[in-house]
C-alpha cells in the first residue's frame, strides 16, 4: 500500500490530497463544497475528486490504503457518522459508509479540528513533541489534544472545548448557553464585537475613518490588526485584552493537560505577537513555572494542508489499530 | 500467574495488598512508613512486607506477576525513579530497581494519586465509565485522568494539576509560586485558613467556643464540618465558597477533558453535600449543558484500598504492554 487519501471537508471548500508512504503530500485539489446541494451530492463529489486525483497520478485503487475525512461539527468516529454540522447543514449523515461504497476503499471520519491538530502534531509545528494542544482561532475557537501521536477524545468525543470556558469579567451570551465563554472574546467574532462595542460606546478609533460612510459591521479581524499597527488605541486595547484572556484560558489547559507544545492556527493567529505577547505574559504568570519552562508555543505551519495531512494520517492509524 | 502486588506508599503508612486473578483484594497490611529512617530502610521494609504477605498466604513468588508501587510526589514511571517527594524526603531514589533486586519480581513505580485514580476508575466509583477524572481533596489537591482504562500523563508526566490553577478573586500565595491557586482554598489547609482568617478578622464562630482557651491552629476540616451542622455562619460561608470555587475549577476540567465521571476522594470529601451541593450548582452553570447532562459525579468508594488496587492493576498493565 503506497498512498493514503486525506479530505478536509469545510463549509466552503473541500481540500483533498494524496499522501505517499513517506508522508509527503503528493498532490492537492481544492474545490467548492456546494453544501446547499445536499449531503448526497457533496459526498459523491468527494468520491469523484478522489477518483480524479488517482487517475491524474495514474495510481491504481489497489495501492490506496484508506481515506480519512475531517468533518466540521459533532462526529461519531467509530461509526463514521456526521452527527451534527451547522456549517454543512447535516444531521446523522453516514459519510464513511457512503464513501466506502462509492470508492471501495476503507474510509474513516473524524472532526476537522482534530484532524488539523493531528496534522500539525505529527508533521507541522508540533512535530517531535509528546503532547500537543492544537488550537484554531477563527470565527470561533476549537482545540484538540494529541497524546504521543494519538488523539485524546474525552467522553462522548467532547474534549478540547477551551472556547466554552466562561471567563471571569466577561458576560456576552454564547450560543452554547453559557455567558462570557472564551470564544465570545478570543475569536474573530469576539474581536470585532469588542471593537464595535467600544466605538458604539463613544470611543474614537481610526476604524471609523476607514469605514466612514459604511456599516461598521464590515470590519474584519484583519482590519483590527491594521488599526493596531496604525497605533489605534481601541485596536491595541482590544487585542491586548483578547491576548490576556487567551493566556488565562490556555493556563487552565496547561495545568490540566501539560502539553509540551501549543500550536495556534486559524485566521486570528495572523495577528501574531500583537495577540501572542500579552497571551504569553498572562500564561507565564498563571501557571507553575515548571510548565512555563518546558512548553513550546508555536504558530501552525501547515496552514491549509494540516487538515488534509491529519485526515490521511488518521486513516492510516485506524487501519493499523 | 495468579497474583499482583500493590503498594500504596505514603508519608505516614505503607499499605500493601495482594490482588488475585479476578481482581479481588485478598489481603492487606498497613504499617508505619518510618520515613525518617531513610529510603533504603523503607524500600527494604516494603520488600519484607511483600515477602511476609506471600508467606502468610503460602503463595510462591513464581505465582506473582509483578508489584506496583504508588509513590507520593514526582515520579519517572518509565525508569521507576522517585524524583522528588516532599512527604518522604526523597530525591532521585531508584525505588523500582532496588525492590526488583530484593524481590526478584518485576516492579513498577508511579505517582500515588495516579494509582488512586486508576483504582477508583477500574474497580471503584468510576467503574464502567470511559474517561474518569479522579481528584483527592486532602492537605492539598491532586488529580489524575484515566482514559479508557489507561492513565493520561501529559508532557513530563505533569497533567492533572487542577489544584494549581489560580482562581479569580483569590490571592493567597501558593508554594508553587502562583497566587490564589485552587489548592489554597479547596483543601483541608485552605478551609482551615479561611475559617481562621474570618475569626481573626472579627467574625464570631462557634469554633471559638469549642477551641476556647486553645490555639485556633488546632481546628481541622472535620471541625468545620461539625460547625456547619451546628449552624455556624462562618463554617457555612467557608464551605459554600469552597464548594463554588471547586465547581468553577472542575468546570475547566470538564470543558477541556470531558470526563464521563468525576470521582472525589480525600479527607475533605467527607464534608459531602455541604461542599458538593454548591460545587455542583456552580459546575452546572459553568459548562455547556451537554457536559452536565452526561457527567456522573461520585465520591470515592475504595477509600484506603484505592491506591493498593490501582498500583496492582498498574503493574499488571505494564506487564501486558
Amino acid at each position: 500500500m503506497d498512498f493514503v487519501v486525506g479530505v478536509d471537508l469545510g463549509g466552503t471548500n473541500i481540500v483533498t490530497g494524496l499522501l505517499d508512504r513517506e508522508g509527503n503530500l503528493k498532490r492537492t485539489c481544492k474545490l467548492p463544497t456546494e453544501a446547499h446541494l445536499g449531503s448526497s451530492y457533496v459526498i459523491e463529489k468527494i468520491g469523484k475528486i478522489i477518483q480524479s486525483l488517482l487517475a491524474e497520478e495514474q495510481i491504481d485503487k489497489s495501492r490506496v490504503l484508506a481515506a480519512g475525512v475531517g468533518n466540521p461539527g459533532f462526529v461519531d468516529p467509530v461509526r463514521g457518522v456526521s452527527l451534527f454540522s451547522a456549517n454543512l447543514g447535516w444531521k446523522d449523515v453516514p459519510v464513511a459508509d457512503k464513501l466506502r461504497q462509492q470508492l471501495e476503499i476503507p474510509v474513516f471520519l473524524d472532526n476537522d479540528v482534530r484532524m488539523y491538530a493531528l496534522g500539525e502534531a505529527l508533521q507541522g509545528a508540533g512535530k517531535g513533541h509528546d503532547v500537543v494542544l492544537g488550537i484554531t482561532l477563527g470565527t470561533g475557537i476549537a482545540a484538540a489534544i494529541v497524546d504521543r501521536g494519538k488523539l485524546f477524545y474525552g467522553g462522548g468525543y467532547m474534549a478540547g472545548e477551551i472556547g466554552h470556558i466562561p471567563m471571569e469579567g466577561e458576560s456576552t451570551p454564547c450560543p452554547c448557553g453559557v455567558r462570557g465563554c472564551l470564544e465570545t472574546v478570543a475569536s474573530a467574532t469576539g474581536i470585532i464585537r469588542q471593537v464595535r462595542a467600544a466605538i458604539e460606546g463613544g470611543r474614537s478609533s481610526i476604524l471609523q475613518t476607514w469605514f466612514e460612510s459604511e456599516d461598521l459591521s464590515r470590519i474584519t479581524a484583519a482590519d483590527v490588526t491594521r488599526a493596531y499597527d496604525a497605533g489605534d488605541p481601541v485596536a491595541i486595547e482590544v487585542l491586548s485584552h483578547t491576548g490576556r484572556l487567551l493566556g488565562k484560558g490556555l493556563s487552565y489547559a496547561v495545568s490540566l493537560l501539560s502539553p509540551d507544545a501549543i500550536v495556534i492556527g486559524g485566521g486570528v493567529a495572523f495577528a501574531g505577537e500583537r495577540l501572542f505577547a500579552p497571551m504569553k505574559e498572562e500564561l507565564e504568570h498563571s501557571v507553575y513555572h515548571g510548565y512555563w519552562e518546558r512548553i513550546s508555543i508555536r504558530t501552525a505551519e501547515l496552514l491549509d494542508d494540516a487538515g488534509v495531512i491529519g485526515s490521511a494520517l488518521y486513516a492510516k492509524q485506524r487501519m493499523e489499530s
